[in-house]
């Protein structure tokens, strides 16, 4: 058999490392189009000068693009026979990434728990993206529902992993280069607000709304080399629950945190994803709108910049001035995502 | 209140000096979108070998991608509130832009004119983009009608701009750099035709039709950072006049001139624009054509190239063999755009 | 005439040589967007470090993306008033293309047949691309059938070349640099499945599918400048026997090539073009699969590499596990595409 079946539930063994396949050289042209599939306006990542005067060598990528490209990776040994991306945890950038750098990921199985009714299970993966060097860039955990081949295969060794709730702020303050932020000019950034203009509990609405198109999501997952099917193949896409395309969830992780330039102009570059999670789907022709919360600020022992831990949450067809969100043992039926994430801002 | 409201026709003050949010560092990655996205075929811009056999260090930009980019600078600050895009004058070009260089937009308010019914007001900015190092690359006159917050506040002082309504010729002639024409291949470029072949009269029909679609304009004026809700709110959209999104005006203008390469192909470089209407809306599904007629034409002490007056009118939904324009104190119904500009052409 | 008519069958003359306009630079922009619009994961082409640890200076282009940048350039001349696009014979890319490098392409008429109707005739044609030095990188014959201006026009010489039915494997082998093969890794390159693996007859389902969007084949057809209205304009696509836009036959030649990944991961490498056929046209909104079949293997005196001889097949909203394919003296109703090429595979 010449072609990838994708791995079934009971093909994974607890501890086991995967090494995915197509390293990645990420190059301006990747920026450029990231640019284009979301808009994105934050100046550190648009303006090579920008960065330069606060000590950057040149602009780094969007952090999320990084994400994306170290995630599309692992699609096809991860989730090609997911039903759900259940969640993220423990995510951590651990250095800015350029134009020229080449990717690969590798994953460590960390646990397996079978479902009750033996038809699935669920997969616990710690996925580290890494330069050419073998440099750690990214790591972050995630757990998928991936269907069995056979209910009646035997599960070797079953584990459950507890995440932390919240990454350490302390583990996440060395991801950025010494900053000269005396050289940070607000006017260019879009925004006269600073870490110390943020207070818990503060909710902001992003207020922009962008329509997703099919060729924009395919062109983006594309980019990413994210192969899994359902985001492609409309013809099989009848045939599912849905009845037609997924969209990417990353996609809607890029488009919420590109709105949130709208209030948070200056939380330039991401630290670590606490937890995240894909509420319903997202699919081409609707129009997706963000807010979010300040949930906590930690100082990190640095002068230059502080973090913010924001909850950004982004809903379908649904303007966000009243913050919907959790209801119940639910959420507001608008809800798409729920990530919760610590950012880098400006002191 | 961190997310921006955008500006309202009160807050402007004549004489202000507006500096734009993120400065954007322009790459081959954008140059390649571009190309993707309107399909121009001028050789100059094009290839690197053609350029250099000019005496270009490399392909320039398209100078309407240095336009747009310019542009979508100045949307969060002056039109994000506006009603309509009423005119462009005065434009220049003042040097080709490089892939690797980073531009910035400072708008000056240089006209404030409140509507008899105190609803709205007409503001008019110089817009005027620059490089890292301050240096200006292109600058235009722009004029949009803009709400009022309040209709009972005072507008502190007004006046109306006149403009020139032709860019004097001598102003544009040091746009580019002396130019070795005998290396100007004709067949490279794609078209016999140089200055000397063209006549104050003449029109020409470009022939070929473009249907855009809503993906396209939607990251074309993404990769601008062009954040007018109108060209991506679906969702917004139904509850406005025209039901729907609204295509960038200056999508339609790259769609013209990358269309007029169709009998203009050696009309290589744009020098300035003297005046520009936007006369109807354009929408996904429809298909543009264009025509243009030689207005004038200019020489400007240079032996290399000479300056052709230009009026470009795109058109939607109707082939232009019978060049529609004006009719009476209006337009033919297919109108969409009205552009006068100067176009440099070897001679 | 400032406008481009297209040449009509009448107006080539066999052994005329024709150069076709607008040199084309390719950079990593075009490479970006190669990758979003149909997600090749070949590891040589998506990664400089895989690339150099085989003997690469970096990532060489995907070969069809430098295929698409020397065929567009014929357009104009060629295929501006073609009716069908009949075929390719003996198609040979010389040497990898690297971003950075300028292409242009040159065409000579090598055959003339005019239709017994008189209202139609096929011209023939070699077309070369080659680099800003005049080095060949691509050649490749093609037929097309072209209209007559007028029916009784008299054709001064016709001739109707006959065409190798497979190219010389020994004239293809020196298109790759010396690699060192022990440096190819693979699970960098996604399967296990080395040259000797492959065996004549062996019929490989590629499984996945592609559903494509009006967006995606126009940014696609307008990246590689090929003008063909028949792409673009929907308001004449009314007006043509199909109603409607019709897709690039080279998007689909990229599609399958890149839907073949799975099955032939290590297949990194087009070597040579020995028949292609367009089946049938495709248009928005279906959905392409792809199977294809081991036809040869060959041996090139080259330690590192073999050469494959395999016929990819398209499909249009057809799954491909049944190898749908020729009937009796047509095409299976889903057909859409049949390339026979040779692919460079590691020993």
């Amino acid at each position: 058999m010449k072609t990838n079946p994708g791995r079934f539930f009971e093909d994974y063994r607890l501890g086991e490392t995967i090494r995915h396949a197509t390293p990645r050289t990420v190059t301006t042209g990747d920026v450029a189009l990231y640019t284009a599939l979301y808009g994105p306006r934050f100046a550190v990542q648009s303006s090579d000068a920008f960065a330069q005067a606060l000590g950057y060598p040149k602009s780094p990528l969007d952090d999320l693009l990084t994400f994306h490209v170290v995630f599309g990776k692992t699609v096809p040994d991860i989730s090609l026979n997911a039903l759900a991306n259940l969640g993220y945890a423990e995510g951590g950038f651990r250095r800015p990434v350029y134009p020229g750098e080449t990717l690969s990921t590798v994953s460590e199985v960390i646990g397996l728990k079978e479902s009750s009714n033996r038809q699935t299970g669920v997969v616990y993966v710690r996925s580290t993206g890494s330069d050419a060097e073998g440099e750690t860039v990214l790591s972050y955990c995630r757990w998928v529902l991936v269907r069995k081949r056979d209910p009646e295969a035997a599960i070797a060794e079953e584990h459950v992993p507890s995440f932390a709730k919240v990454v350490d702020p302390a583990d996440l303050a060395g991801a950025l280069p010494p900053l000269d932020v005396s050289a940070y000019d607000l006017d260019l950034a879009g925004s006269p607000h600073r870490f110390s203009d943020y207070a818990v509990g503060e909710k902001i609405d992003h207020v922009d709304g962008m329509t997703v198109e099919e060729a924009e999501h395919q062109i983006a997952t594309r980019l990413y080399q994210n192969t899994a099917k359902v985001h492609f193949d409309a013809l099989s896409g009848k045939e599912t629950r849905f009845g037609r395309r997924l969209i990417y969830g990353g996609h809607v992780i890029s488009l919420a945190r590109a709105l949130s330039f709208n209030g948070l102009a200056n939380a330039f570059a991401l630290a670590g994803i606490n937890a995240g999670r894909h509420v319903a789907p997202l699919f081409a022709g609707d129009t997706v709108y963000a807010w979010s919360e300040v949930l906590d600020t930690a100082e990190t022992g640095r002068g230059d910049v502080g973090l913010l831990r924001l909850r950004t949450v982004a809903t379908k067809n649904q303007p966000c001035a009243a913050h919907p969100g959790r209801e119940g043992d639910g959420y507001h039926p608008s809800v798409i995502l729920d990530l919760d994430y610590w950012a880098f801002m400006p002191k």
